[in-house]
């Protein structure tokens, strides 16, 4: 079935995916934030703070928005003696933003190196690197020369 | 042999990978422009313009961030009687972002699937659907559960 479309619609809901990404990606610290959730297992408020030098109120504001976005859920937790404090835990949508960030990183890693050479490496349990690339459906590994964006025939059909 | 570091030089040139491409996609536009370029084979300054609704200040600078960060390059094209315009083209730094923007774009149509279904499929030249994902030095698939993010030990070598 095909859903009404109006431009108003698609300006609020765009249908490209890259766009719905930027939508919850407002701005760089959204990805820092997810950085460091991802790649250094940071999960609470004042740890968060820390490693990014990032102001509270900002920090609360992007978490909020991160969270509204379902790539992070948030809890409380309590230290004896000590008031309740919030944690921010990864969802599988979560999870599954190391593919796009493992990739930036990628790149910023070959083509605007930092000068002491990368920071942080991606291993494989055995020790290899890892890298970011196209799989077909049969896990095949594709040349980046032999990919094709096309339209998708299903597009109005569902 | 290790350059020595300040603070201050740490700011203005990023040791994280994520952060140096974010000095380079400064805002939406960016992305978008990179995606008609990539997908979309839009080389030309008024294809850019009527593909995206874009307004052609805005697009010059952005276009310009993108050629001084060496992911474009910009020609001149002439047709018989008309004046001179401008088109640009990938470098191999351009090219090589299609990993990163194909794995915002799969992580879009996963998490936040537009209406209508995806409107664009990575292909292989046999026509198999194409993923983004992990691989090792072997180019054997790695799953994101088997992935670990560690710090680089030749970080200060070099």
């Amino acid at each position: 079935m095909t859903a009404p479309r109006t431009k108003a619609s698609r300006q609020s809901e765009p249908d490209c995916s890259i766009e719905r990404f930027l939508l919850v990606f407002s701005d760089r610290w959204s990805f820092l934030i997810m950085r460091e959730a991802l790649m250094a297992g940071v999960e609470r408020f004042a740890d968060f703070q820390k490693s990014l030098g990032i102001a509270p109120n900002i920090l609360t504001d992007r978490l909020e928005r991160l969270v509204a976005a379902e790539v992070m859920t948030k809890r409380s937790y309590q230290e004896p003696g000590a008031r309740t404090r919030r944690s921010y835990h990864l969802t599988q949508s979560g999870k599954d933003l190391a593919v796009p960030l493992a990739a930036l990183q990628q790149w910023g890693d070959t083509h605007k190196p930092p000068r002491g050479g990368p920071s942080v490496e991606r291993r494989s349990p055995s020790g290899d690197l890892v890298r970011v690339g196209f799989l077909d459906e049969a896990d095949s590994p594709v040349s980046q020369e032999d990919l094709s964006f096309v339209a998708s025939a299903h597009r109005s059909d569902h």
